[in-house]
Order: structure tokens, then sequence, then C-alpha cells
């Protein structure tokens, strides 16, 4: 087992493609450019979900379901979203099939054409903002905090397991708001639950900052992003939160009556994350043996594993994993005791290490004598024997100090590979040489975002926030520049 | 408020559908048969899915995510499914639209056909059993037990909000077996979950059964069922399970190798519950003055008005509102303390009845004077004072009582509804004067099935299991017939 996956030297695309693969967490299907995902990784996927949601909850929003299928006209209505939209997507023409008398199998009934096509959403922005203008009619139906968990589909002709795929899950908030300044607050305190979800449960360190025109969402007035660093040293957008101004009020003609009995339109941000951050979490921490997990996100978060030959052996050390294992359970930790009989220890080691269990315990005759377990950490492969009875408290804060360790790991490869260039001849030997986050000067225009992408690869992945201000010159074109942009390649 | 919603003996139909609406649960979309699920329609499915999860995991079942499209050529591999399924459903054709340069907006790109069609998923045993012959090798890889929560889309012509929409929320159970007889163990495990679910949870009693083989998923051997009674006296098949015996397995060539070394077929089941259990919650308990909630699935299960008429009378009941509040909620109640100011009291009351509150609490200043409160209880209506001291463990009791009186008013009501005929004649005086469930005498023959749905509309909804063994003589054809089969109306 422990060749199971290619080292991330020898091919960093491939040890990624294989590993998602051999860990169990999902893999292609037949249908073009859709996964599957399997039972381990969609056990990881819920528990984001369960912590989103959560924090999505605990600031005052709450779940709906709104169609899967949008019709054609819908996207017409917002033109900037049409553009960015509406092109690269599955198109709904007919309700039925018929057989085939030719061939044999089913076919196409062309009786049953659709008299207006409908889209599988690639984002539900026009059918919500239609919903809305039903439910909003004072400010006393303001603000609406509205969050959706869904699939969603947008025509990618390049997929990659999770990072890039046709279909893939996602949540989507679309909220509603009596002024512009309560939008704008949100979209930030959007931004934030989700800079805080990576860094405390993903444990991967992000940076925060706002899109420039190029890659703002289509049909935002501006676009808030956290961006992470795999390592391999390419950014990877986490999240975003766009704030839409009127744009979507005025395109579905939704108003509201104020106070003072005014019509105004309101206003609107939409924010998502997506089955991506399973890319971003496995990129970020994971090593040639397989996946580390954060104990956070880990559906087991300790594993036992019993080392014995006879079955009385077995029998004894089953008491003691069992008592652990009830213990720790109280504690609200997972556990599981892998107790079957058809795998032998070491390829159970090796395989809990491709699965990435924070802990793992191992215990054997001789721990039975000295009354001792083994206890191997993942993250740091490191080993050592404990007493049996400071096992649990031991496992307690050992989980603590994993999330820790892999999040001061993330935050210090970031750090290690983040970079200023002042000339451009220097950013593009540190683009080659070292890749990641290489911040310098640019002069604000798409112009030249445009040619230094043509002409690196790299991108500006956010305006940052909380940036120093500092006047300089921007390194394409020596026009002035009032602060440093975030430019990498990417995801 | 009061007269918010039509009663149930004026039009109960129309009640019903107002009754979706006004209580914030569901509406229709823009989109032909498909609705939109509201926040607090949403968070009573929230309940029922997390319920219904927990069950499943506990049972030993893993979630999994599998494509929404299925290609259409999946379809014919089951001769049985193909009929059942593929006719009626949405089909992609195209995946890409261009600006349409004669009429404006977007049209579909003719240049961007898909090869083979996609079909978005009516239900899921093709695409995922496709996926199973690559899971399954051996006797150790099974059983394979695997849920999914996803939307399907069955396109339906004649839709009801909840009961019948082109588009669903569900989950489906697909799991995969060494032997015949653990399939058959598993369909019967997950038919008395739903019953469980169905019984303890929505507080809706059911029958069990096997459908005939009119009435059988397309593609099984047999199709368990749970059937409902509503308030109309019509059936809600409210969950169904199949044992698919070797179907799917011969149908996508999945075999394992047994302990001998000797490939057979696996076997299969699946099984499922939709959005449709909203539709039965809804019309088996409410009444016209809107939802009645039992407390395990109700959202907020207590709500807390002030009456007041001077800001200090509202400081100090708030005091001890959320003194309750916390109280209750530390016993992991729900409760919400509606203190805004924008609506009185009266029109509160009304709103929580509408909404199916199971608990009210009204505080006033007389209240605070004689260290009481008033308790309401939805369904029963009834009033009266508690000393305050007394409240909160007089609460968590009430709602124990709520839970278990709104069950058996409907296991009551089914009791009383249930009735034998012996002949043809009875049978339809019965259905047309007075409704509910028939049990009759059948020839076991699809033959006489059909013809008596053609003459009174009601269907065999199951044969009930457990049922006394009773020689007779069938209804209709007056052939032998070994027991009695449910008969009903259905939704």
């Amino acid at each position: 087992m422990s060749k199971a996956i290619p080292s991330r030297s020898e091919d960093y695309s491939l040890w990624y493609n294989e590993l998602v693969k051999k860990a169990g967490l999902a893999e292609n299907s037949a249908v073009r450019g859709s996964m599957v995902i399997k039972p381990y990784g969609f056990a990881i996927w819920e528990k984001m979900q369960q912590t989103l949601d959560k924090m999505f909850k605990e600031s005052g929003h709450e779940n709906a379901y709104f169609p899967l299928f949008i019709p054609k006209s819908f996207f017409s209505k917002e033109a900037d979203h049409v553009e960015g939209f509406a092109k690269e997507c599955a198109v709904v023409t007919h309700y039925r099939l018929k057989n085939d008398e030719e061939k044999g199998g089913v076919t196409v009934d062309p009786d049953a054409k659709l008299e207006e096509e409908l889209i599988v959403r690639p984002t539900s922005e026009t059918v919500i903002w239609d919903s809305y203008k039903n439910w909003i009619q004072s400010y006393r139906d303001l603000p609406l905090l509205i969050n959706q968990w869904a699939n969603v589909v947008r025509w990618e002709m390049r997929t990659r397991l999770f990072l890039r795929t046709a279909e893939f899950l996602w949540q989507e908030g679309h909220t509603a708001h009596a002024t512009k300044e309560e939008a704008e607050a949100e979209t930030k305190q959007m931004l934030e639950v989700y800079a805080d979800f990576a860094e405390k449960f993903m444990a991967v360190p992000v940076t925060k900052g706002v899109k420039t025109e190029n890659e703002r969402f289509a049909g935002a007035l501006e676009t808030y992003c956290i961006e992470a660093m795999m390592q391999d040293g390419k950014a990877l957008q986490a999240g975003t939160s766009h704030f839409l101004g009127q744009n979507f009020a005025k395109a579905f003609d939704v108003k509201y009556a104020t106070k003072e009995g005014k019509d105004e339109y309101v206003w609107g941000t939409s924010w998502g994350v997506s089955t991506r951050l399973m890319g971003a979490l496995i990129m970020a921490h994971s090593d040639d043996d397989g996946l580390v997990l954060p104990p956070k996100l880990a559906p087991i978060q300790v594993v036992i594993v019993p080392i014995y030959r006879k079955d009385e052996e077995l029998e004894k050390i089953s008491e003691v994993a069992n008592k652990f294992k009830s213990e720790l359970q109280a504690k609200g930790i997972s556990v599981k005791f892998d107790d079957r009989d058809t795998q032998k220890p070491g390829w159970k080691f090796a395989e809990y290490e491709l699965k990435g269990v924070p802990v793992r315990i191992a215990i054997g005759p001789k721990d039975l004598e000295k009354g001792t377990v083994e206890i191997a950490r993942r993250d740091t492969k490191e080993k050592q024997f404990v007493e049996q009875d400071k096992t649990v408290d031991f496992i307690e804060q050992l989980l603590d100090e994993i999330q820790e360790n892999i999040y001061k790991k993330a935050a210090d490869f970031k750090e290690e590979n983040t970079r200023t260039a002042d000339s451009y001849e220097e950013f593009k030997e540190l683009l080659e040489s070292k890749g990641g986050f290489i911040y310098a000067h640019w002069d604000g225009t798409s112009e030249t975002e445009e040619k230094i992408k043509a002409e690196t690869k790299a991108t500006i992945r956010c305006i940052p926030l909380n940036s120093n201000e500092e006047e300089g010159t921007c390194i394409y074109s020596g026009k002035p520049s009032k602060g440093r942009v975030l430019f990498a390649k990417a995801y």
C-alpha cells in the first residue's frame, strides 16, 4: 500500500489524481465531467457542510430550495450574467423519450419539445430573484437572508476531480437588503465566515481580497474572495462573496416600500463555496503517503489497530480497545476499532495513513503487559508509547495539537513562498524559479492584467484587504500604482 | 389571519394548497411543475432529513453522491426500468447557448449538440450500478450499503406542491449483497425504518405491505410500501423499499467472487422517501386554522408572545421570557421569543397557529403579578395558566403529550375509516359514501385490479404484511382469494 500513489515531486498532478481515487474520495463517472463522490470523500464533505451550515445559521441565515431548471429567458435579464454563465451550460430541450423503432433502445421524442428551453442552473441568482420579487414588498420583509445547498452544472471542457467538474455540489447564499451599506456589510461578513472556516476547520491559511474587474462574478459590482496556496505554490480560490448592488433587483424588478412609503430597489449579495474545497483540503496538507486531514474535518479521528497472533490475545486487546473507544466517543471523538481478521496490521497502517486518519493507536500483547499503547500521529509520523490510563487525555490534547500543527505548517509554507517583485524581470524570474504568491505593483488596467496573464500565465488573484498603502509603479507598464496586488498561477 | 385558508369541508384540495402557501412552506415557481421550498417548509424537511439520516447511519449505511445526468443508453439496459422511467423525463441535448442575432437574447447553439443525450435522473439505479461494477470484486466488498440525498426529475403533467412535482428532493438507498436472503432482509429492514419514522416522528400511522405487480417499481422483483391515510380518507404512499433481485447486477454485469472463488451476480435493493412526506405530514394533522406539527419535527416548538402596552411592561416580560427561553433551550427545546413591535398579539397568535407551533406561551402584566403564564397547545387549542416555576417541566411533558395525542388522533381516524367489504356492491357503496381504506378479497390478477380501478378509481394500495390468512372469494370475479388486500383511492 505504501507505494499506492506517486510522489509529489515526481508528478504533482498525478499524485493528486491518484490520491483522490486511492483514498476513496471520488472517481470519474461514465458521464463526461461528472464525478462520483465516494463514501469516504462524502463523509468529509458532510463535515464541511455541517460546520458551514451552523455558521450560516448562527449569522441569521435560513435554508430554502429553488428549482434546478431555469427558463432560458431569465438569463437574458441581466446582461453581464448571461455573458458569464448562460453560454457553457446544459440545456434541456425535450421532456420525453420513446422507443427507437429502427435502432432499438430509446430515442428523443421530437413531439415532446419544450416551448422554452430550460437551463440546468449554473448558479441561481436569476431564479431566486424572480421569487424575491414576490417575497419582498416592504422594509419589514428585509433583510432576507437565505442559503441553499444544491448541485449546479457548468459545462467545463477540462475537468479534474473536485477542482473543476461539470456538476458540483455547493451552497449559494442570496440575500436582499434595504441599504447599500447593509449589503456591503453582509458581503464582508460572509467573507469572514469563509476565512474562519478555512483557517479554523480546514487548517488552510487564506489571503482575503477583492477581485479585479476581469475576475469579478458576472453580475456583481464587487467580488471578495479568499485565496489559498497549494503545496506546488499555485493559488486556489476557495470562496467568493459578491456585492451585487441593485443589478438583480433591477433585472427582476424587486422593489420595497421604505418606512417613509417610497419605492426603492433592494440591494443584493450572493456567496458560495463548493466541493472545490475538498481539492483545497487535499492539496494543502497531504503527503506522499496519502491524505493528511485536520482532526476537525476527519470522519475518523482515531483508529485502533490490534496486533495479535492468537484469538485470546485479540480478546484481551479488544477489551482495552473497546474501553478506549467508548471513553473517546463520550468526549465527542470519532473512533474506529478495526478488528478485521482479513487484513494484517501493516496493511491497516498503510490504509489509514492513505486515508489521513489523524491518530492511530496500536495495541499488542506487550502493551497489555506494560499497560501502554503505541500512539502514532499522521501529520508528523511520530510514534510514542503512552500509559493506558493517560491515553484518553493524551489523545484529546493531541488532536488539538495536530489541528494547530497542520495549520502552522501550511501557514509557514505560505509565508515562505510569498514574495515581492519590483520589476517585470524579477517577477518572471521568481514565477518560473519559485512560483508561489508574488506581490507586485499594477497600474489598475485590465489591459496590463491580460498581457501579464498571456505572457506568464499568472493572474491577479486579488487586491488584498488591509494591505499597506504603498505608492509604486506598475511592473509591466511603469504607470503609477497605489499598492501591490497578489499575483500567482492558479487552479 | 384566522380566515387565511378555506376550511377542509369547504374544499379539501384548496385548503391544502392555500395552507402550503400561506404557512410559508412552498410555492409554485416560474418553472412548470417545479416548486420553491420556502425557509419554513425547508426547516421541517431538514428535521426529517436529519432524523432519517441518523436512522440510516445507525443501520450501517453511508452517504455518497452520484451524477445528476445519466447517459440515455444506461436506461435501455434494464428492460422494465426503461419502460417505467425513461419515457417521462427531462432530456439534455445541448451544452451551449449563443447570442440570438435575430431575436436578441440567447438561443441554443446547434453546434453544441451532445453525441449522446443525457437524462436528468428520475432515480439512480442505473448510474449507481454502473459504479458498483467497479466497486465490487469479492465477497469482502459486500454488503455495500449506500444512500444519497439528491434532487430528481420526473416529468409529471399534473403537479401539486410536495405531492407531485417535476423536481423533488429525496433520498435513495442502493445496497448490494452476497445473498438473496440478505437483500430481502435489508429491504424489510428499511421498510421498518420508514414505518418507525412515520409513526414516531411524523405521528402518522401507516400500513405496511407489498405492492401488486401492477404497482411495483420498474425493475424490482418486489416492492414493499407504507401507506398512510389522509383526513379525506385517501391513501398516500409514504415510502417504498424494493427488492431488486439480480436484475441490475445482470444489466450492469456486477459479479463478485465468493469465498469459494466462484463468480456470482450480486443481489440488490433500493429504497426511498421524498419531499412527498411533507404533503403527508401536512394533510394528516392540520386543521382549518393551519398546520398542526408534531413537536419532534416542528422547527419552532415553543413560541413566547408578550402582551403589553407600555415599554416598561415589555421590559419586565422580556426578563421572564428570556429566562424561559434559555431554560427550555438547555433542554434541547427550540424556542422563539417574538417581541416584534410591528405586529399585535392577536396577529401573532393567528400566525403561529397557521404555522403549527405546538406550544404558545403568552405573558402579560397580570401574569407577572400572579407569577403565572398562559400556555396554549396547538393540537387541542386548550389553554391554561401555569405557575412560572413549573412552566419548564410542564412544557417538556406537554410536548411529549402533544406528540402522542397527534399520533393517537390520526390512528383513531385511520381505524374508524378502515372497513371491510364482502361484495362489489358493498365495496362501491362504502367507497362512495365513506371512502377510507377498504379490505376486500381479490383474485390476484392484474386484470381484476385494473377493472376495479377503471370502474371505481380505487387501487390496491398493498397486500398487507402480517394480515390474517383468510380464505374468500374475489369481490369482482368471484374467484378464490387467499386473503384480503387494501383498497383505497390514493394521492
